[in-house]
């Protein structure tokens, strides 16, 4: 079964290699009726574009949506929702050398054992590139939630290298390029990434996402648990390595006594006194924050050279040229963040099925 | 959509109540002509049962397996597999008069809110009994695996509350009633457990599960990596609070210059010097081994006292009698295992679809 | 991808083999807090039970239903409803004999081409045994459907050999042997199929299927219409050859004047003057009658002397022995309604989720 | 669930409404390194364009298809291959007179009972237009069919309105416009429908359709059964109302010793003496001739003037003005024809991924 569609309800469908014509993402659905636009989607796309300042790429991408099908006269028709965007700033010819490579942390070597052919141009179709169609699905998403229920989701740094974030301020997260919630450790990040960048390298981090009123009551038992989608959602992002809610791994640590939320009635509303849980139980939600965390690797493009071999097994070297990201992280929350919204929005048609 | 499916090609059903008349699972798409008895499931559920030690629950559950279809003359026939066990040791009756309370750490309360009926023995289908279901599924991957590939999955507990093993020796893992492959940390770890148990408390840990010898070229690019559906199937079971896979959380810490993994030849065929991308490059299998970590947050069930509400929203207090295990972690590998076999075992096929 | 699981919102998959031990199916997804009893699918299994009057099998099975999970306290519990037949009435050494032929009309040869190994016994799974599961699930549908919008299904016999059914008379349709709405064509039927049985021979025939008051706007454009999914439903009953929807294959014939519905308006409701749509415009319902007609080939176990081939390839001959059915459409009828009824029931659903 | 999508390993996704900027296709799940052009497609889109000749609608569109991704230096990459045409000769405002009006025969009333909004250009994503985007998956299908096992395809018409083709002459089809394999009924067709033209209105009829040494072993019981799902895929043309395998609706008439097929030993492989069952022995395929034949009624849009009511539903009269297809079975035979080749190509990667 072939893994380029997301979701049962909420379908998402993403196509395109980073070289190619264009990408795309067909959404198939959506509920009939919601206004939608261009502009909604070509907002969220703006914040995952290269470009955006020094800790990224020096890729300039616009980046365009448009839309091709399932809306009409400003609303969705509930039919498929085709969104195109034209690759346009494609440097091929950086990429010839590397053809009979396989650049280490990167996928080269895992397509040719699974595919025996791949487009090595950017990695193809295990470029980072096939995220934009994410984005703009999640796009729908996010604009379907919020209007129907408030919902929204709030990405942010929380570390990058050993610099971790301290403070929270929501407001700070959209006005430094570090996506980071505290101004402060904001500044020493981006310190760390611009000298990272100089020396040709690249760093990791860990992202939080946090879900303000999730619509409650979804997830499928037994396996289709919201929090077994959103785990799944989340790994396949290439570039994550590791993931939790709530407590996450300092649960380990913990006692029962400790880590079980205790029910309280607030406002004679049912809810819990803290939230180790990250609002998942038995892995549905109970409409409290979901709170999530995500462990990103340093990204796997570097100029530094690296030991490698060649598609023979000859060994060689290997230093990855190009306009890379340092960090990756203040564009992959973006990414993260849409995932999240399918999964959510998922969830909300399938529980509507049978309520 | 309903939940209680997990696969697409190696497709498991399963059912049960933890206090009905019975549990089981259906394998479709299990190939056909391959050797197949009970004793082959037996063995795994085995592991898992209750009772095995004075660190798990105190219940004597027989769990015998009958196999009611798709084999025949000891072989499989290729049409599903269906497994039933039935349930003997049912003690209902300690359930009634929690059946309007909210248990923290449990998914009383998001039962309620998601169907607006349960059955409230023993945590119905929300109850980690469902569990059993999965180990006969995966025992019969595992035995497919081992016998084609000779793949075979490792899971052993690597730490409980802050007690951490040190060493590494794989034929202790079964000789301790915690799984653990450093048996001095073990006996250190049961005693924590056990005196956890005296206190009506429970307590978490991490369980880290290795996929020796797996087959290459496993996963469906883009959103089915099978890094993503392994991270869904652990996420899947209601005690997993976080899932990491090679260097994980702390490839946060790290530089690409650190975390890529460089390729060298070896024996003539292609690998990797370190394994931080724990045996998945672009979320694809690549041969060598699968790391993956588990965090296994305190069992719910316990014994002290604890605030909570009524179905009402009034205050009230709980204490979950009942025969819990203060530690599940030992129960939980066998379960994580089948999971992680399932998944193989279906990527598998779908990689067999294409090539 | 396997195929013992039908539907995508109201999931029915089934298991067993003729001979086997047992046989079964598991409903998920079926909604929550439903009234649901064995009483209520033992009623439809009766209706398809072997042995019910001269026309059908001798065999007689008692095919009791029992409820394993996903009820609790006579309702429904939004988990998977587990059902199970035990086979009883086995005389599997009848078999023996055709282990390596392969019967005119049956499976058999297909099935060893497609697995390489088969359950000779009674066809194993190919078996019309196995459509029992259907019943079973379709059972739950028709209920649910019939409580909600009093949809109800009425299948019956038009056409059996050369006989062709001219009056309609909807309560004569359970009072015959033949499940036939013309009383007195249906003891022409009847005569007929006594004596093709006392040749050791079998007939086909024609059924028809209205489905009154159905659900209006199911269908899912453009793959999933209620008539695609219909049409697949029957077709997944081996016995089926034809399928046709309101003017059918007639509709060939016809001009668009004469075959489109014009449109009016009745007691304030849009509805067609005619029904030539069969109640499917563009595939998707619109609240008038469903009408479907299903060719049935004649049942392909007879006495006669057939001539045929064993698995090398020899010539030989083959007479199949058993307690066979001579006119298989009175049971089959059960059958197609349930299937329907699923269908219907899972497009119901999946409406839901968008509206 | 959305129903946008067809087939499981071979899977195809289509988005577009009539009238909208452009169509297109996502096919995932083609195998990898197979050689694959724009010529290949435009091929097969070319047999189905508008204005090939008299008898169709004189409307002329190019329909010039682009691949957009999926494939590399002229072979398939096992990604996602998306394919497009650009709408062109559109004249929206011919439709507007009827946005409120529902056209007898055709999606019209359902669609606005399904989603409470419509593209009304045209019928919007109701419009057989849709179905170019078949044919350009099917072309990929049929290719590799070709190439890997010398399958191919032939459909041809067997009746228009009361004509009947009495004889075939494979190579008559395409030399004809109404695809008839009789090369001297075709013209009594031609002349039946050109009148039917004049006369504003259009006519119904029969196609066939033979899977010439189509794979054996192809159908997964016992949903997914192969004939089920040419059922469906068929029926999923909303000009199809009838369909029929084998001896069809005929096989109601005959009795077992008739219609089953005796198996014979012919150059040392098993074959059947006659083919009453279609090639599909309990809905599988045995490698023998699959023949399938189609009922279609008569293209809904008409000039003549028809009573209906308005979204209000109030009467009136409505005249299908614009350029429509008089008799739509030489366009609908391509169409039909990618149905099946997406069917066998999907079984052929499900058989392949259990042997």
């Amino acid at each position: 079964m072939p893994g380029n569609t997301f979701g049962s309800l909420f379908r998402v469908t993403t196509w395109g290699e980073s070289h190619g014509p264009a990408l795309g993402a067909v959404i198939d659905g959506c509920p009939p009726n919601f206004p939608l636009s261009e502009k909604d989607i070509q907002k969220e796309l703006d914040r995952r574009r290269p470009g955006q300042s020094a800790v990224g790429t020096s890729r300039s991408e616009d980046d365009k949506v448009k839309i091709l099908s399932g809306v009409f006269q400003g609303k969705t028709l509930g039919t498929p929702i085709s969104l195109i965007i034209e690759n346009k700033d494609q440097r091929s010819k950086d990429y010839a050398k590397i053809k009979n490579l396989y650049r280490p942390g990167h996928a080269d070597y895992a397509w040719d054992l699974k595919y025996g052919i791949r487009d090595y141009r950017g990695g193809g179709r295990s470029s980072g590139r096939e995220t934009a169609a994410r984005v703009m699905a999640g796009a729908i998403a996010k604009k379907y939630l919020a209007m129907k229920f408030k919902t929204r989701i709030i990405g942010h740094t929380v570390q990058v290298g050993d610099i971790e974030a301290v403070t929270f301020q929501e407001k700070a997260i959209e006005q430094n390029a570090m996506r980071c919630a505290d101004p402060i450790k904001a500044k020493a990040m981006e310190k760390l990434v611009l000298e990272t960048k100089k020396d040709g390298d690249s760093v990791g981090g860990i992202a939080e996402f946090i879900v303000k009123i999730p619509p409650a009551a979804l997830g499928e038992p037994v396996f289709d648990k919201l929090q077994a989608d959103l785990g799944k959602a989340l790994f396949s992002i290439a570039t994550v390595k590791g993931v939790e809610f709530g407590s996450g791994f300092q649960a380990a640590r913990l006692h029962g006594s400790e880590n079980n939320d205790e029910f309280i009635c607030k406002n004679g509303k049912i809810t819990t006194k803290t939230n180790n849980a990250g609002g998942l139980h038995g892995g549905i939600s109970i409409g409290t924050d979901i709170i999530i965390r995500t462990a990103i690797k340093p990204a796997s493009s570097i100029l530094k050279s690296q030991k490698t071999v060649n598609k023979k097994g000859e060994e060689t070297t290997v230093s990855v040229h190009g306009r890379h990201d340092a960090c990756i992280i203040p564009r992959f929350i973006p990414v993260a963040e849409s995932m999240i919204a399918i999964v959510i929005m998922d969830h909300l048609l399938r529980q509507k099925a049978i309520k």
